[in-house]
This record gives C-alpha cells, sequence and structure tokens, in this order.
C-alpha cells in the first residue's frame, strides 16, 4: 500500500549544487546533504556521487519504506521526466533524469522543473495549503514562478508553462545575456538584475554621493545594495523602488490571467523585506483593474529557502 | 434525464444589442432574433423585452425540450451569476441576471462572462474541439480572452481571470479612457486603438502623404485603416504593423504563462487577415523563450461571429 511508505527523497538540482534529503509525511526533512551539480560534464559521474551519498542512507531506512523520488531541476519536463537544454547546467541536450534515478535507485521517480517544485512544496507544507488558486515566484539569480490553478500546477500541454521571470516587461529594455531578449522580468526583478540596476544609477548620476561607491563593481550584489539600503542610502533605496516597480508591474499582469488569491515570493532578493515589498504591492495595486484590487495577498514564503526545495520536490510524491 | 433535452438558449448580452437563440446538441442554431441591450434604464423592462420574443419559440419548442439557459455578458461572474459593475452597460452596480433568467423562463440558467463564452463555444464547435489548452482572443471595440487549461476555462479565485486586454504591455503608454490605465494591450490591439494608432501617426507625420487624410477624423476607423492598406498605402500598412507588434509582443507573455497549443483570434480585427495576421505571429515569435517557438498554432476562429456568441453561451448549458 502506497499509505504505508512513510518516506520520499526531495532532490533539488541546481546551477552549482544539488540538494536532496529524506522527507516524511508530516514535511520533516530528517536527513539531508548536497553534492555540486557542476563537478563533472557527464550525468552519469553526477548519478555516481549522488548515489555514493544517498543509497546508503535509503538503504539504512529501508528501500520499501519510500514512496518515492521526487525531483526539482531547472527545464524539467512533468510529461517527460527529462531535463531539456537547461541554460546553466553542463549536462546539454535532453537528460531523461527521472529515468537515470528510478534505475539507480529502484524507486518510483517524478520530475517537475525547480520553480514548479517549490509551489509543490508551498501548497503541502507553506502557507498557501488551503489555496487551490496562487503563484509562486522565485527571485534568485534568475526569476522563477509556479502557477497554481484549482489546486494544480499549471504544465501546459507541452509541460514548460509558468516561465513568467522571461515575459517582457520593458519592451526594448534592458537585455538579458543568456536569452538575449530585451526587457524581460528577470532582467530586473533578479539578484543580477538588481545589481545592474545598481551600475546603471551609479553610471546615470556620476555627481551623486552614494555609499555603494565604496565598492567596487564585483563587490555590487544586491547583498551590498540591500545593506547600503539599509543604511539609509538614497541610490540603494531607489534601486530596490525600482525593482519593486518592475515586479509589481508584472505581477499586476499575471493577477489579470489568473486571479490568483495569493502571490508567494520566495528566493534571495526576499532577504530585503518590506525595501521590496513596499514598492512592489504599491505597482501591483496601481496596475491592477478594480475588480481585482484589494484581493491579492502578497506574502513572503514561510518555508526556509533551503529546506523548501527539498520539501517541494518529495512533495510530488505524495 | 438531461441528456433528453436537445435544445438549449444561449443569450449574449452585449454593450448595445443582445442576441439569443435556440441551438441543438450539434451546435446548430435553430432560431434568432435581437433585441437592443440599453434600450432601458431597468433590466426588468429589458426582461420583459426579452421574453416577449424568446418566450413564445420556448413554448413552441416546448418548455420540457430545453436543457437551460447560457448568458454570456461582459463583467458576467460564473460563481455567483451576477454582473458586476460592466462598464459598458446601463445597468449599474450588481444585476442578478441568471437569477433573473430563472424566474423569467424557469429553466436552469448559467452565466459567464462575453469572452469566456467566446472560449466555451470554440473548445464545444469551433476549431478547438480536440485541445484541452487554448486562449482566445477578441479584437473588437475592446480586448477580451478567454482561458482553457485541461479542458476547463480559468476562472480564477473570484471568477474573474482573464483580463488579458488590461495587461500592461507600453509601461507608461497609452492612456486607456475608460480604465485609466496606461499601456494596456486594449489600448493598442482593439478597433479603438487602431483608429488612435492612425491619429497619431497622421499627426506625427505631416508631411506623409496617405489616402487616410482623405477621411475625416470621425470617418477615421479600423475599417478604414482596412481598406487604405489593401490599396497600398504606407502608413495604413504601418499601422496594421504596429498593432501586431502589440499583439504579438503581449501573445509571447501569454504563452510562457500557460504554455497553450492554439490560441485563436476573433472578432471584428481579424477581418484585416494578414495584415495583422502576419506582424502578429512574427513579433510573439521574436519574444518567446525557443522552448515555445514554433510551437503555437495561432489562428482565426472559423465560427461566423454572430453565431459565436450565441452558441458559446449556451454551451454553458452542455
Amino acid at each position: 500500500m502506497e499509505q504505508d511508505k512513510q518516506f520520499a527523497v526531495g532532490i533539488d538540482i541546481g546551477g552549482t549544487t544539488t540538494k536532496f534529503g529524506i522527507v516524511n509525511r508530516s514535511g520533516e526533512i530528517l536527513w539531508q546533504d548536497r553534492i555540486p551539480s557542476n563537478a563533472h560534464e557527464g550525468v552519469d559521474d553526477f548519478m555516481d556521487d549522488l548515489a555514493a551519498k544517498l543509497k546508503p542512507m535509503i538503504e539504512q531506512v529501508g528501500l520499501n519504506n519510500f514512496a518515492g523520488i521526487g525531483i526539482g531541476a531547472p527545464n524539467g519536463n512533468f510529461y517527460t521526466g527529462t531535463i531539456e537544454y537547461a541554460p546553466n547546467l553542463k549536462w546539454k541536450g535532453i537528460i531523461p533524469i527521472a529515468d537515470l534515478m528510478h534505475k539507480k535507485f529502484g524507486l518510483p521517480t517524478k520530475l517537475t522543473n525547480d520553480a514548479n517544485a517549490a509551489a509543490q512544496g508551498e501548497m503541502i507544507y507553506g502557507c498557501t495549503k488551503d489555496c487551490k488558486h496562487f503563484i509562486t515566484i522565485t527571485l534568485g539569480t534568475g526569476v522563477g514562478s509556479g502557477i497554481v490553478i484549482d489546486g494544480k500546477i499549471v504544465l501546459g500541454h507541452d509541460g514548460f508553462a509558468g516561465e513568467l521571470g522571461h515575459t517582457i516587461i520593458r519592451p526594448g529594455g534592458r537585455l538579458h545575456k543568456s536569452t538575449k531578449m530585451r526587457g524581460s522580468l528577470e532582467a530586473y526583478a533578479s539578484a543580477t538584475g538588481v545589481r545592474e540596476t545598481a551600475i546603471e544609477l551609479l553610471t546615470a548620476h556620476p555627481e551623486e554621493e552614494s555609499l555603494l561607491r565604496n565598492y567596487s563593481i564585483n563587490e555590487l550584489t544586491s547583498e551590498t545594495v540591500y545593506e547600503c539600503a539599509m543604511l539609509g542610502d538614497n541610490v540603494a533605496n531607489r534601486i530596490f523602488d525600482f525593482t519593486g516597480q518592475i515586479l509589481g508591474e508584472s505581477l499586476a499582469n499575471f493577477v489579470m490571467f489568473s486571479s490568483p488569491e495569493v502571490i508567494v515570493l520566495f528566493g534571495g532578493l526576499t532577504k530585503a523585506g518590506d525595501l521590496l515589498m513596499k514598492p512592489t504591492r504599491k505597482h501591483m495595486e496601481a496596475n491592477l483593474l478594480p475588480i481585482f484590487q484589494n484581493k491579492v495577498r502578497l506574502i513572503y514564503s514561510e518555508l526556509k529557502e533551503a529546506d523548501a526545495a527539498i520539501l517541494g520536490a518529495s512533495a510530488l510524491i505524495w
């Protein structure tokens, strides 16, 4: 009986690190570890590294006690179980990762993209437990998204739905280096985007004093901008206002698409707290039709970020 | 037995005209008629006008042979059966239209917004019969939309999802007169928008000759622009190129949201044929991530426009 199997493995494959853990049905991570994602050119060597750490733990708990393995990965396709042309992974082309895992560990395996895994985790363990219509946005190095409608992740006809980070919000605007698109949400409302906005503002107003000028270009990160903003630096504060404006405008467009009850923000940029939340909420509301205004709960995820990825992946199995 | 009931009434309430008809399960309209929507200030007088024409027909076919009444109306809410603050109807506030119809005709009644009704009609009688993931966009006086995911119309948590005409594609751009928003899709890719683009282009380039200058400002419509474009007029052609660019960019954003298999365009502007389709397709593809390119079928609806509204509304009942 599936119900007897009390454990699942959650694996989150990221651009640099792969995190994995053993999770029970209450969403407790009983054990976790990590390996580099990019230590090898080939996926087989990666699988060997993973097995070396994960297999002993699975055997200790007992293979029969596991319901399966859930994986979140960039460009992971739920329908096919394959990672397809992920720009930030070393393995190129189409990788049948669900199949490889199944063969390696002898457990049923499900795959989805990393942002959908986060949405799945939110739905089962996070602040959207009783909510059937919501969107999660991960504001990290890039911008990921998971869309839930009627309690189901939106996959689209081919499994690739929910690439909201690549929607265009400033046509003809800032160049996104890896996609070569102009003006996408990700070009602005990511850690990379915040850094670029900082460089743009500092260059555009060379006469304006700013604590940010104490850092070299290489040291300018979303964290430095945050720290300077907290010290009252004007330029740093304007950087978050602008980031929130772009994000808020985009969120308004998403609300008019699927009318969610909640939007949950995840990821590194959310550490900026109200510095980001206030302008985002303001510009979202300002760009909504009246029938949508003051209805959407815009919140930060309450899941611990490192755990969210593993929990979300494991949640594919229940 | 529901299955025994071979007929449904479809009612499409528009800003100026209300069309209604009796439809069978094969999607044939056996009889249809229309009344003005705006002849009276009060909805009760409207209901009397409607009943005067529709009731005799229902009685002739036999009340017991009807499965129900389906209504499409601006701001119609499927969940509540009410029309809520429709800006282009005379009846203000919240109108319990499904309830009023039910009492007047003694038949089960379902309501949805007019654009969702069109999507429903497409799904049952149109070019998306076997398709579970598609979006319909109505390019008329305004821009309406219906989104279908996994074979179901997306309603959102409150019944108002799918207002894609009001998504912002040119932040800070053209003012939309009734919503007071700037840069929404509807401000550009509607009949009204085409007319505004014409006025803008003619004003911006006073030295450039154009057949459009033979018309008074009042005579400039999307139809005149179409006629001049077909005669090879440069300005008129650029107006459709620009309209298609805005529409194509917006469609790319929608594709990256729900990854539909098909996008179906409806409404008066589609009479422009390739003049509009070519730039729209070009700019949609140019703004898609590679994983979405050359996958989406972008087509004009094959349903006769006047029929589509009645069919779509009646399709709510089956």
